[in-house]
């Protein structure tokens, strides 16, 4: 049994209780009822009769971007009747349940129970509209003005703006290149405790494939957090976009092999295990996302937890975002449903390769390019990587840059534009608490993600040609 | 120039700025440069080819639902790169900004000035994932914990449970089925005003086809709310899902004749004018949807008002939402385009037509079935319809039911239960003032939209027929 955490509610959702006019939708299963009470347009009235997608038939072994040829095209058309392979339109189309559609949810526990053992029954998994709409979700779950949350000393730009806005305070948790540095957050903690100042109510923390980092956490480090989040009550609300964006370990390229393909099991064996996975408690939310492994466009999600905390998000759901849209719904179910839940994982397998080619591709025109007056963080996990600087090491940092490291930082991000390449500076990720001054250690974050490689070599080529200007080598 | 109204922003907008992040976007533009900044996806990673979906050719005078022949289906499919009448999949499928896909922005925009003429030139149309969600981010742009806000006498009540959970204190105003009556609005607000208490931030108003109670706002009644809204300095939230289900006027089944197709600008003179149309300060916020007349999975709507007033709700919705589901602007775009503004006009005169038979039907059968302890309300627009009661002229009212009127409505839904048929009690959507008791006047909504005819007058026939029983007639 998970924990009863309701006294970690907001005054907002404390106040939600599901509509009355739901009740209503029990009737409308009685044999010939009359059923006058729903505003719901019939079926007949939608403007669509059929909807069709073109994707591609697993395997998936010759890696990715595969080309659609005629023997590895999957095509299927959705109607407005049922099929067991679709949500048909009928419904997908129709007003839907905040929950999400029955078809993708059985979906989505089956895979879940495949990828996380969850240690408790009573978890539940609900759709979103990605995982930026989650996590100010979870905002509004948790937190009333005045609340403090924990989030990484570098973190996602847009989740600090998500939840800053609605009131609450951001307190850092000091990290490396393995992520959150459990020590250092326990000590925080304890302070706080001591000091009688209310504890923070959640923990925010992309665990793999850290954006902007790049950093990941091993098993252990996610271990210690958890316990230090148990001993002091808060919430962990684990984001994972790039979860199943797990690399192989970078090697240098005349020992590179041909990746092999594995089976699904060995996939899953290869996999750090999820805070989820260590949740005793209940006491972890996790956001889920189809935007970096089938498409951003799709925004559809899912949150996977403990009944009673999601269901809380069902209620401020309703009366937001209802439910993904049904389009997305009708074409991710009707492409997993025939993938079948390996074919999916042996999607994700591909997606490794290819963004292993790509991070290796990075690494070694970052190793090639960038003099070593620079750091180059090798990612084991998501799209991006870093490249530091320690800037007191700059022979002109007193003096041209005034001991600035912004400044400093500045110089590089406006020279590598005049170099015509663009990385993005670490100190506009950087989470300050109140007095706190910038890191002298600065960074910036490239992405593997968005260019094929030759960009990609010609961007950090650039990169370094402005280093050496900045540092006058 | 519309006025500055953003004294009347909450304090969360206020907080909100853009991100320093959205800066890099515009160097996207510059030739040749290697942009590694932003962590999107590849189009050619996405898991979908082509998108197709099938539906109909305009013109739609045989009216709806037509069924699809050879002759009148249409079927398109949208591939990854771009073509003239398609959102391509590279961009749809992709990361979006939370304005919305410029195709799409651009035909609304054309839709808008062929159906409001908005009396100022700085205005702006965002997208959304519906109106459910347009309304929760109206709350959130406007209001702070301890505002107050307008809403009808008799509301949808999911609007209510969008707002007051986030601590909003919510005013009434008297209504019949001509929708708000002005004077008595004026009235209370120069109460209020007298008083010297904060006056309500906003107005929300469904104000065709209002749901629950079917009612529909005249033209000058409009006209003397945005007056008083003028005076009092306060928001207006026009909530129009059944805006273009403007029915022809019910007359006797006698002298009924088949609808005759006019051309779109008939179509378009016989719309009551919007509250956009009288906007002369830039104070109406429009909510539109396509739930209602394209399909309500598509989850898709918009948002019409001031530039800077919409800039905040960008704010919102890029930590929140994002953007509607690339699906949904994806088939939604493309079948729009491929119709053209009078296809879509067309085929909103044909879902006219088949409402008003709907309605006609539904009306008949309450006619005929009702007994004349009950008056029928005959609305002129939207889904719904009511059947109201006196429950004081019941004759057991003061014994039976103890002179409570929710006792008679609650013994009034179980009985039409018991007959195996389902309307909603209006006490449901009742909003009750502080110390304020349910009126004496009740009612039941029904809706014609999510059933055949026959049903709708089976339906009516038990309601009669439970409304007999508890009369005792």
């Amino acid at each position: 049994m998970p924990l009863d955490l309701s006294h970690l509610f907001s005054t907002e959702v404390k106040a939600r209780s599901p509509s009355k006019l739901k009740t209503i939708a029990s009737h409308r299963a009685t044999p010939d009822i009359a059923f006058l009470g729903g505003g719901l347009p019939l079926p007949s009235y939608f403007a669509w009769d059929t909807l069709s997608a073109t994707t591609r038939k697993p395997p998936f072994e010759g890696g990715l971007p595969a080309s659609v040829t005629a023997s590895n095209e999957l095509s299927f058309t959705v109607t407005k009747e049922s099929d067991e392979l679709d949500i048909p339109l009928s419904k997908a189309l129709q007003y839907g349940t905040p929950k999400g559609p029955t078809q993708l949810l059985d979906y989505l526990v089956e895979h879940t129970n495949k990828i996380h053992s969850i240690p408790y029954n009573d978890w539940e998994i609900i759709t979103t509209v990605g995982s930026t709409q989650s996590w100010d979700s979870c905002i509004r779950v948790f937190c009333d003005p005045g609340d403090t949350i924990l989030v990484e000393k570098y973190a996602f730009t847009s989740a600090l703006e998500t939840a800053v806005p609605q009131g609450v305070t951001t307190l850092t948790m000091e990290m490396d290149d393995s992520g959150i540095i459990p020590e250092m957050l326990e000590e925080k903690l304890a302070k706080i405790k001591s000091s009688g100042a209310k504890l923070p109510k959640l923990i925010y923390t992309v665990p793999t494939g850290q954006n902007p980092t790049g950093s990941s956490m091993p098993f252990e480090r996610r271990k210690a957090v958890y316990d230090i989040a148990s001993k002091y009550d808060i919430i962990i609300i684990e984001d994972e976009p790039y979860y199943f964006l797990q690399l192989d370990q970078y090697v240098k390229a005349s020992e590179r092999t041909k990746p092999t393909h594995v089976s699904s099991e060995e996939f899953i064996k290869s996999l750090v295990p999820s805070f989820l996975n260590l949740d005793v408690d209940g006491r972890v939310v996790r956001l889920d996302s189809f935007s970096k492994v089938l498409a951003p466009g799709s925004r559809l999600g899912w949150m996977t937890g403990q009944t009673a905390i999601l269901e809380r998000f069902l209620r401020v759901h309703e009366t937001s975002i209802q439910t993904p849209s049904g389009f997305s719904s009708a074409m991710v179910y009707g492409t997993l449903a025939r993938w079948g839940q390996d074919g999916f994982l042996d999607w994700l397998q591909a997606l490794r390769h290819e963004y292993t080619y790509k991070r290796d591709s990075a690494i070694d025109s970052a190793l090639k390019h960038v003099p070593s007056v620079a750091e180059v963080h090798i990612p084991i996990a998501g799209m991006f990587f870093t490249i530091s600087f320690d800037t007191t090491k700059h022979p002109e940092f007193k003096t041209k840059y005034n001991s600035d490291p912004l400044a400093l930082e500045k110089d590089i991000y406006e020279t590598t534009i005049q170099k015509n390449a663009l990385l993005v500076p670490g100190s506009w990720f950087e989470v300050l608490e109140e007095g706190e001054k910038p890191s002298t250690n600065i960074f910036f974050r490239a992405t593997y993600a968005a260019t094929n490689v030759e960009v990609l070599d010609k961007g950090l080529e650039r990169f370094g040609a402005a280093i050496k200007q900045v540092w006058g080598l």
